[in-house]
Formats: structure tokens, C-alpha cells, sequence
């Protein structure tokens, strides 16, 4: 039995509320459970170096964690004067992942960040960032479209979407929290397309080292569950 | 007539909603109108190196804004490696102004970290902060008294709440919002106790110097708005 | 009665020497008491990026402290890496009291940079800086009168100085030198021009909260205290 | 056809030359190919500070690259004042992958530190390095033994080395050159054990998005592959 | 001719005035022309980290420049976030040649360490404060003194002082003005102790290498010119 | 006897291997006993900002050692934060012992950057690392030569190379290994030209002062020593 009750294949609670920042040219709230992430796009006329005069545009992350997130208080990285190793491992990864669905060429030479705030953790957060990034990504798109800037169906190539599986007591599950997520042998996480396609894949094994099987295992619970996520991600954007 | 419609003593529309954070020992999402701040108040039994065996504790904070908090992106701290000189004035203020009602002998050799993170800015962030950061500090206390750590009451000497004034077209006007705290001839943040004794008084002119009969004009604005801010402390912190 | 004997409204011997520097456009050395602080204009030719091609100029102010300027020897903030909050708090207040009296387009695109380096601690540094840092600015500006670059009253709009007043054992008192300020229960910062109008006050209940009647009484030491600074300065530029 | 002529399942020439530092405890200089890592391990008699009288050892690992082991010259990391992301993501893996073959209880409260650094670039400097490391490791082990501080083999429970293998114009290979790495379309790198266990998979998709069939033939390269490589240790190793 | 009119062999006019910081154990003005140079003692009652329990105790110094010490302002060290190579060498410098003339033992586990910070420059400043440190120290031995702590005599082994040589148009000359030292073909410090031997020394070519002959003829400048340092410290110290 | 039975005036076994870096327009793995440095020299088309348009180029060099380069494992520079002020004065004074030898102006507005990272220490890395530069220096311009980019001859006005000599127990001796280093009374470092000017003498007395006489008997092994790496400079580069 999971500490949470959860059936080995089942989700926390999804939420995904948009328009949650006056300022944002898009925004998501997103929540897996008690993992709560505020999700804010904003669009700058201008790229990095070695993109100008290319005509393709990029997107990129953020991601940060408010020092009382988590059960301990954290030291807060702007005091500390620099990012963890593990804090710049997530927004490279979330950066990656909406790249994954977007066709830079036709953004323009123009740049979206997504900033990925952990207002409360409880494991999964990069996960959630991702799904949730992706809606407030999209709200962006659309908000250029309302102003003639770009399509957003030729911006974005699909859906994308994050979900954890690992190995618990031997069983694997979907979607670990804190809990679980501390005690876990093998911890991976996956992003995926709406089509079903692998954009990235994270498997790591805490304790003992896992088989092919395991991580078989694993990925058929990940792919059901970012089906699910991609749902909701439709549900929220009317698509 | 203010941009907001209000008259020239009238607050925004004040919001202090408890608990909202499952791990902090107290919490407060303060709104001053778009102006949000999540405050967060952490307990460790550990105190700074000068006040080691002195039976003395320390309250401190700290300030941070989400990167989209405004409306255009703000580099974001912990990437830029370093916290600004405004962020650094903001939290020792907000310290200073939550230890001037905090015995800290009756506290014990403990720290609290109040975290005041800006969610969505919209002028006046440090006087929400500390208005909300009572709040969350108060409920540390309860939460510790609920354990037998300390009497809440011997702790708290008074309330604190603060409030900005400024000239605003010629007029002074309570509680700026982002338009006009942008174009405020002076501008003026005041902390007070629930008694209205004065804890701490900042006075800038941002154009031409003021006189002190503008000085004593702002100074009553600010004690009825203050007595309003605590008669909502009060209130939903059922004292 | 004072520490150091004085009247409750007197001020600390006060000394300004002009041109003590070989180098700097505008240079003063000022002393309030033991409070020693070397002040340096120096003029640039280019301005913060926001302000190019707007025909405006900008004034700015750096402040630091020699390491055993003080009682105990302070850790060089150039050793640490960083400059310390207080010290950005202290030169950011020095440039807003500085540009409250300068027309900042008939500087022309130029900058302006007063470095107030305190050579000799005993307490209001920053004031005894400002009211230095405005006879440095006011050299460097004939400096370029001379060379036929700007009109110096022109630039110039009023005299501005500054002088710290605060409550030590219950009795408002001018002007505190280090043993009163550490001693003092409120503590407070005025910058006045030569007008008397305010350019910035700062007032900290270091223990109890005080009053508005003692505000008034710390706001009258001060303007009395500031007149006769502002005659120094006369006296000392011969204007 | 791939640039470098190789069969699809090849690993590029292969070498660890064990002992060529003269003052580590353990050290190994791996040739992937072009790709040249020297791993050095150093023993110190402390631990990190959790696990300060846990009887628990630690083993970690830190990465770098010469500034010109790479076709342009990359800025010095020590001269940019930090590491990159890319830079901590690399030596945290190489510390999990071999704390993945370690009992930390045998190794007793001491911390073993490997240090991987490439001399020369000709992509899959991760994977030289985590096969690298684990020579330098065993021969730190193999050092303390011969002093009677521990047994190497109840401290090292499995062999660890690992593999980079991508979808290069279609195709999947094994152990990716730059060139290749540059152009694939899919880039994954894989951790396994000398008993076939997995102990970290990391696959990431560079353009489309990449499907399970794949990613099974990835795995198989990459099992093929790292079997190769266990045996080069063991040879070298003499075990 | 030397621009400034001086002999080959002539010193700059040398100031040593003593006793300037009302808070340092000790404390030296040195002038070399105009070049000025403030020189604090500060004792601490502990020692770095591996002294520990030897019983000895150590001399340090930290060099700084003001900001407009110099004819273009320079930028501020602290405001950079870091000491320049230039710094850090010469206050190494600085360090070592004290250390020259003290005695570890004698002096027990304490620290002094001796800030010299550049009041206004002219070439020469690190050689000014090595001159002027040893003033400092020798306060700062006897404050000692009189408390009883230690013997000057028995700390202090001999004098020591510093000037500057160079090959300029050609002809060696001593103690550089900027002026000079900006033109010279070879630029050399020395560091000598009272009785004639060498400390330090360090020689560059700007231009031109230079010969043994002419390395001679500067070691004989600066030999002449360091016993007439040592007489103005005599004189000084009335030792 | 010396530790390493080597005679006073005799270098330890010097190699310079040329084109040991696969990317680098020129480079050289020096060895000096069991001192090995990898210089690599890297061509950029583009000039420090005080250079711009003036057609001169510029030589720099960066210095940095592996972690377990020496007995006792060091911080890594780049996890630390920064360059220590040994890394900073060593990686100037081989800066200036290149461009010593180099015509910038025939170099034309193109920067070369020599890497000298130390792969193993004992004792004398810095003339090692003077030395072997100089061999990957003129390695890249025989590379730019053959791209009809400049004359090598015509940039390069001579050889370089440096040495270090010591008074150990009382003896002058001739490039001392880390044993001697860590012992010797006088510690210098000489860099010349293969003419036998002086390009850099630093010397330091580590415990007593030394004499005119014994910096003499230094100045000559070191002479003698450097004709020697001349020679060897020619023999490897054919010259």
C-alpha cells in the first residue's frame, strides 16, 4: 500500500489554473497533489547571441524554490550568491523539454522564458514545472496571436508533459510524492509528447541497480500517466 | 482623482489569509489590492553567533520578488548571484520592524525567518510584507506555544503594520499603487504598533523637497490606515 | 548631559577642507568630530545605459570604510567579495540626497561620481558624507565651469546637507557620536537643503516605539542643526 | 556509414593506464578514442558533515575540462568564478554512478574524492570518466588495503563503467564521437554494472522526439557495450 | 633630467607621520611625494587556522586603493566583487616583508594585520607601504609593550623598508614618480632590512631586457636609498 | 648532497614534447623532473578593448593546476570561485615573459592565449610553464606562418626561458625540486632571453636575508641553467 492510499498507477490530484499572473503574457498554476508551481511566460523582443540575424527565436527556463517549500527551510539561492548544481540541472531540463514541441523558426527572433517557482514542495516538482510550463508557454503564443505576431499551432508541434515513476517497496508507481519519493530504490522521470513520442527519460538508481524489466515497468506507467497530463493540459487550454 | 478611483485615505482592498503553507510553523498570503506577498515564518533552535549563550533569540527575514512579479521581467537573483541593494534595504527593514514588538528574551535562544516572497507587485510590497509578516510570526509563536515553548503573548509585545503615503499631484494619498507610486512627488513608508507609537518612518523625495506640514499630513494618513491594518490582524487572528 | 559634554543642539566641531586631492575634479575632506570621511568627484564622460541620448546626466555615490576605521577592524568588503547591505543602503541615500539638488539636464550627458570614503570612524558617517560629498560635487562643478562645459548654478538648485539627531536616555539630542548612537533608543537621519525643505528622513526606534511629538522634536534639532552646515558649506565655497 | 568508419555496435579504441599520477592514492588516465580523462582519487580522513559519526564513508567526484581540451578555447572555469550547469550535472553523476558499486558502511568515515579531468575532447567525456573513475577508485581501495584500512572487495560490490549511444541519421550506434554527437537526432548516455544492472539511464531526444522501439535498441548497444568495458577494467585491473 | 628635477639617486621628500588612527594599535601616514599611503595595525587575538597550539603568532596585510587615488577613477574593489592581481600581489608582498623582520615566536599566538590603503597615488605605493607598515607594527609592538603582552625588541629583529629603480631613458634612477615608472624601461622593487640584506626583489623588463650590470647598478640605488628609509623610521620611531 | 643527489648547478631531467594537444594551434607538454605542464597556445581573431584599431596584438597566459597535481589534494580553483593570488601573479609573470619576446605589432590584431596547466607538481611549475609556453607559442605562429598569416621570425625576437635557483643549507643551488623549495633559506625565480638578457628576477628570502653576494651566485646557475633550456628549446623546434 502507497503511503498515500494511491492506486500503483494513479496520479495526485491535478490542477493546472491559468491566468494566475496580472503581469505574464501567459501563466499556470500548476498542483500534483501538495506540489504547487507558478508557472510565468514572458516574452522579450531579443535572443541570445548567437541566434541574432538567424530568424529563429528561443525558449528557455527558470525554476526556483521558495526557501520555506519544503519541511525544512531552505537557504535561499539569491543569498547564497549562486544557483545548486541541482537547481540549474532542472531549468535545463524544463528548457529542453518545451524546446521539444516548439518550432523556433516560426517564433520569430524572439525569446520566451517560463519561470518555474516551487511555492510548496512535495516531490515531483520538476514533473509538475513541465506540465504546467507547457500551458503558460502556450497561453504566451496565443496572447502574441491575439497581436498578429505569430500562429500558435505552427509554434508549437505538440503537447509535452512530465510525470516520475520509481520502484517502492519493489512495485513500481506513478507520480511519487516526498515520502516516496525519499524511500524509493530507482527514481525516473520522463517527458513525453502528446503522440506518445520520448523526449527525455532520467532513470537513477538510489539503491540497488534496476533491469531492463524494472525500467519496462516504469515506462508503461509514465506513458499512461502523461496521457493523462496531456488531458489536462487540453482540458484547461479549450483544445 | 486617483488612478484607482479611491480617495486620498483609502486603502486597497486588504486580504491576510492564514496557513497557506503546509510546511512553514506560520504563514500569511497578504494582498494589498495586486500587490501579493507570501510570508512564511520558519522556527530553528539555533541563533546567531553573538547572541550564543546569551538565553536571548533573534527574529530576522528575508525579501525576494518571482522574476515576473512585475510587469517586465526582473533578472532573477539567485542567477544574477547576488541580492540588489533595494532587496537588501527591504529585509532589514522588515527585521527591524518585526523584532521593535518581539521580546526577545521571553523567545529563547531561537532564530524565526520570516519569508517575505513578492507573488505579484503592484507598488507598496514592503509595507504588505511586513503587515503579513506579523501575521505569520504571530502563528510561529502559537504554534510554539501549542508546545509549550513559549506564551505567545509574553513574546509579542504589540502589532506591527505599515503602510506607504506620498504626494501624489500635489495631493498626499494613502496606501501607492505601481501608477502612483511611479509618478509620487515624495514617498513615505511608516511602521507603527497597534498602540501607533512609530517604529520606523522613511521619507524620500523623489522631485522637489517636502515641507514638514506635508510631512505631518502624510504621517496622519498613515496612523488611520495603520489602525485599520491591525484592526484586520486582529481580526483574523482572532485576538 | 552628553558624553561628550555637548548641548543637547550642538553640533560636533565641524571642518570641510577643499581640494584634497591631486586628482579628483572636486575633493573635501569633512570632518564631524572623529568622524573623518575623504570625499572625491569624478567627472565621466558617459552616462548609465537608460539614460543615453536623452541629453541628461546622472549623479552617483560609492561609499566605503577603511577596515580599522572603526573599533574593532571590519573585514575589507573587497576581501569579502561584497559590499555589505548597509553599504549600499548608505551610498544609495548619498546619490538620492546629492541629485535632489541638481538639474540633471543642464549637466548634460556627463556622470558624476562622489566616492565617500570614511577614513576615521565615530559615528553619522553618511551625514557627515552627504554634507561633504555636496562640496566635492560643487568643486567638480566649477572645475568644469572653468572649462566651459556647464554653468555651475545651473546645475546646482539649492545647498543640501545632512546631520543624524535621536532620543539618548529619553532626551532628544543633535548630532550623535558613536557611544550615543550605540546607546540612543531612537535613532534618525535628516537631509535638508539649503532652503529647508526635506530631501529624505530616516527614523528607526531602536528599543520603544517613538512618538509624533518626539518626531517633531528630533525634526527641530535637526533643521537648527542642518542651517548651520549649510553656512559651513557657504563659508567654506564662498558663495 | 559513420564518419569514423566504425561498425554501428563499435567502441572506439579503448585504453586505462592505471597509475599514472604520482601522488594519488588511485589514478587512471582513460582514452575513449580522441577523448582523454585523467581520473586521480584522493583519500581524506573526514566526511561531509552529515554523516559525522554515522561510521559512513563518502565518495564524490568533480569534473573539469582544460580550457582548450575542445576544438575553440573554452573560458576557464576558475577565471568565470563558477562551474556550469553542464559542468556540476556531469560530476554529480559521476559520483551517484560510482556510490551505485560502494558500501559506504565498509568504507568507514573517510571520503574519497575522484577528480576527472579532460585533457582532450572528442565527445563522451562523462562516460570516459565514470570508467575511468572506477579504476582510480579501486586503486585508492586496493592503496588502503595494502595500509590494512579496509578490504577492497567488501568496500566495491560490482564493477561500474558507461556508454554513450544515439540515433545518428537514423541509425543507432554506440559510443559517439563529436561529430556524431553533434548531429544526432537522439544522444543517451547509460550506466550499468559489471552484472548488467542499471544505475542511471539519461536519454534525451535533440530533434524529434524518440519512441520505446528505439530506446530498446539503445539499450541493447549500450549492454553490449559497457560488458566491453567491464572487461578492459577487469584486464586492467587484474581481476 | 627626471621630470621631477630630482638626482639619479635622490628619494622622493619622505613623510612618516605616526600615531594618525585614534582606533589602531598603531598607525602610520607615509608620503613619498605624493604619494600617500595610510598604514593601521590591528591586533587580534587569534591566530589563522594552522598556528593552532604552535605558539606562534602571525603578520598580514591587506592593500587597497580609494577609488580616486589615481588620475582616471578606477572601479571600486568591493563594488567589483573581487580584489584585482594586482592587489593581491602586492599586499602578499606586503606580508612577507614584515614577516621578514618578526620574530613568530616572540610575538605568541596573535595576529596583526597591518591595511594599507592608498590615499592618493604617484608610483610607488607598494614600496611607501612596506615603509610606512613597519611604522605601523612597531606601534602596534610597543601598545603591546606597554600592556605587558610582549617585548618590542624581542618581535621586531631588525628594520625594513622598500624602494623603487628603474632604467629610464636609459639611466638608472631612483624611487619612480607614475610619471617615470609609466615611461621606464625596467621597473624593480626591493625590499631590505636595516642591516643591508635583501628581503625581496623583484625586476622587470618592460621593454627591453635588461643586463647584470644594469641589475647592479639599480641593487646599488636601492641600497642607498633604503638606509636613508631606515633613517627617516629611526628618526621616526626615535629608535 | 641535495635530496636528489643531483649537483648544485645541474638541471633535472628537462623533455619538451611538441603537438601533444589535437585541437591547439600549438602546444607542449613540458617536463622538469616530475614537474609536467600542458601548454597549449589558442589563436583568437580578436584583441583585448584597449587594443582596438591600434593593428598590435597581444599574449596572455592562464595557469592552473589539477587538484591532485600535488601531494595534498587542493580545492578545485573553479568550485572555489576563484583564482587564488598565487594562480593570478603566476599567470601575469608568464604573460609578460612572452611578450617579452614578441613584436606585437607584427603579430597584428589577433590575441594568442597560452594554458599552462600543471597535470603534476614538484616544485619550479612556473618556469616550467615559461618555458614550455614558449615552445607552444612559437609552435602557433609556425602554424599561422604556414596560412600566410605572419612571419613567425618576424614576431618572435628571441628564445625565453626561466629557471628557479635557492640557498639551500647554505648552498646556492640550480632549479629546485619541491623538497628544496620547501626548505630553502632564498627562493628566486629567473627568466631570460636567449641572449642572456634579464627578462624577470624575483627573489625572496623565506628565512634570513640574503646577500649581494649570494643573489650573484643565483644570477649564475641561473644563467647557465637557462642556456641549456635554450638549447633544448632549439633542438625540439629545429631551430
Amino acid at each position: 500500500m502507497r503511503p498515500s492510499k494511491r492506486q500503483n498507477d494513479e496520479l495526485r490530484p491535478v490542477s493546472l489554473e491559468r491566468g494566475v499572473s496580472r503581469h505574464a503574457e501567459g501563466s499556470c498554476l500548476v498542483k500534483f497533489g501538495d506540489t504547487h508551481v507558478l508557472c510565468a511566460a514572458s516574452l522579450e523582443e531579443r535572443v541570445p547571441g548567437w541566434l541574432k540575424n538567424t530568424g529563429k527565436g528561443w525558449v528557455t527556463a527558470e525554476y526556483g524554490m521558495l526557501p520555506r517549500a519544503t519541511g525544512e527551510r531552505m537557504r535561499r539561492e539569491a543569498a547564497a550568491g549562486k544557483q545548486s548544481g541541482r537547481t540549474q540541472e532542472i531549468q535545463r531540463l524544463i528548457g529542453r523539454s518545451l524546446r521539444a514541441v516548439v518550432n523556433l523558426q516560426a517564433l520569430g527572433e524572439r525569446q520566451i522564458t517560463v519561470d518555474c517557482d516551487v511555492i510548496q514542495a512535495d516531490g515531483g516538482t520538476r514533473t509538475a514545472a513541465i506540465t504546467g510550463a507547457f500551458v503558460a508557454l502556450s497561453d504566451c503564443l496565443a496572447w502574441m496571436e491575439t497581436r498578429g505576431m505569430v500562429k500558435r499551432d505552427a509554434v508549437l508541434k505538440d503537447h509535452v508533459a512530465a510525470i516520475s515513476c520509481g520502484i517502492h517497496q519493489g512495485t513500481p508507481v506513478l507520480d511519487l510524492d516526498y515520502l516516496e519519493d525519499s524511500a524509493a530504490e530507482t527514481d525516473a522521470n520522463f517527458v513525453m509528447t502528446g503522440r506518445g513520442g520520448i523526449v527525455e527519460i532520467q532513470g537513477t538508481a538510489e539503491g540497488e541497480p534496476f533491469s531492463r524489466a524494472e525500467l519496462d515497468a516504469l515506462l508503461g506507467l509514465a506513458d499512461a500517466g502523461i496521457r493523462q497530463l496531456v488531458e489536462h493540459q487540453k482540458a484547461v487550454l479549450g483544445a
